[in-house]
């Protein structure tokens, strides 16, 4: 099985390359830098990673997941911004003995996202490492006023999920804790999917938007912090499916804080004005209030939520 | 002395965010994404990494010499492309008990390096890691026609470069043998500069350009490879300084060899018809020819040019 050593960079482009459909791309794979052809008006940034043994284990993703996942995770930060994505760069550390099967799969779980959320990658970069980390970089474009900023939320705006929350960690337990079965909650933990469709119908309409990358508490003091406000939020109303509650249930542990504390449900959360929730969809979780405090409301108890989300030190900035 | 681990994220964003200067910045580092306002266009992107133990040591390198490097080599991608840099984001890998203050100093290095090159970081993103990684996308504009790619090249175009090669690989190698002295060779290694303001005054004249990131031969065979024609490079003409040539014959070595398969130069390589020689500086290196082979003439005899630069797997594409 020939490894990634044995290709040299000309037989790895054209392992990778497609021809660009986006007739904006004017240059793509193969040059010191893609060009592309720009409208006039806003682009949209950002860059995240994967990294072996942090983000993924090769026990439990498949080289397509991985690629996939690592395509999703920048799109619905894309997708939180009202932005839409079109272009990526790929770079990538990989180990010298990898299998050059292992790195195809990984680039056809790239392009089925990509193609999946209509974008292109159109350049990217390989060094070697011990470890394999993929880090890519989204560029979109926001259309007219959509752009939603994590600073927007108003004082009385409710604040909406658009899904089941805790899946994310709930699959991480399982598979830590070799939990059979639970193939749904397990999938949405290797396959998440940006939430880019649903972001961009709500865009227009949400005074502030974020996607829930590192757990709920953390992306509310998100809002807070950068609207200079606080919230109350409603344990009992935080959605929360039946196979993430038993596998809860079966480790002992509290499937409120796989949605508050633990990670990569990639759902969004957005703060929306009474006179606009015509026109937009989602779960009410809780309320902006003018006040610093963020707090978590059950039955007539309250709690100031004081610890954040997953993990410090793995985020955007 | 704190390290990584217990500064958190907020703590981190704090220490590298800077007031945009560039007005176009519109959203930067601490949301999903920046979002920055773009002019219609053509737009330049690349993505380059820094892999500790394979692209720098840190008993060689300063911290804000890693963070400098990392900015340098995409400005210089950038500038191959006759594109002029604007933004950057930067991913990192970063080991846990990192100490706070190499962080701050790589940061200050890449800054330093944005300012050499009028360029802003606009986001980014951290993750765990046994070992440093960074890769960073830069995105930059092109002024009217003067991208300037790899297949452009024409038969008869003579091919320049920017200044001496070989200084990247004989200071590698005068630190690999503890070689003393050779200060200018090794700071040459430690701290390269993209050719940027050199780049675009030769961009609207030269029918191909790229800059020497893995050695002369692996330069020229991109360009002849992209262009379907070949060349003859006149080895007595390959600018090479006296320090290089002296750590070379110190270990007994091909100071040529340094040139041509060597890296990390990060000279300009490109190629320029007859009628542009006046608007065009350089040094004269060879001839582009309508011939499949790239052939080094040295007095009456030649060969053929088979092997490529440095390393077939640590390459942009």
């Amino acid at each position: 099985m020939p490894q990634i050593k044995d290709i040299g960079e000309i037989g790895l482009i054209k392992r990778i390359t497609r021809p660009p459909k986006d007739k904006a791309i004017l240059v793509g794979i193969g040059d010191d830098a893609a060009v592309v052809q720009m409208k006039e008006g806003f682009q949209v940034l950002t860059t995240d990673c994967l990294v072996e043994g942090d983000h993924f284990r090769n026990d439990w993703f498949t080289p397509e997941q991985i690629g996939m996942k690592a395509i999703e995770i920048n799109v619905s930060d894309v997708a939180a911004m009202g932005g839409r994505p079109k272009f990526a760069l790929v770079s990538l550390v990989l180990p010298n003995d990898l299998q050059v099967d292992f790195f195809d799969r990984i680039y056809d779980g790239m392009w089925k996202a990509c193609d999946r959320n209509s974008l292109e990658i159109i350049g990217g970069n390989m060094a070697h490492g011990n470890f394999i980390v993929i880090s890519i970089t989204l560029i979109g474009e926001i259309e007219g006023n959509n752009c939603t900023l994590r600073k927007g939320a108003q004082p009385g705006d409710s604040l909406f999920v658009s899904g089941c929350l805790g899946n994310g960690r709930a699959g991480l337990r399982a598979y830590q804790n070799n939990l059979q079965g639970f193939n749904k909650t397990k999938n949405k933990y290797l396959e998440p999917k940006a939430r880019l469709a649903y972001a961009l119908k709500i865009a227009p309409y949400a005074h502030a938007m974020i996607d829930i990358s590192d757990g709920l508490a953390s992306e509310i003091r998100h809002i807070c912090n950068q609207s200079h406000l606080g919230a109350n939020i409603f344990l009992d109303q935080i959605p929360i499916n039946d196979e993430v509650r038993e596998i809860a249930r079966i480790l002992g542990e509290n499937e409120y804080d796989y949605a508050l504390y633990g990670g990569e449900d990639f759902e969004l959360l957005y703060a929306v004005s009474e006179e606009n929730f015509q026109h937009v969809k989602g779960i009410f979780i809780g309320k902006i209030i003018n006040s610093p405090e963020i707090k978590l409301i059950y039955n007539d108890s309250e709690e100031e939520i004081k610890r954040t989300g997953y993990d410090h030190f793995s985020n955007d900035f």
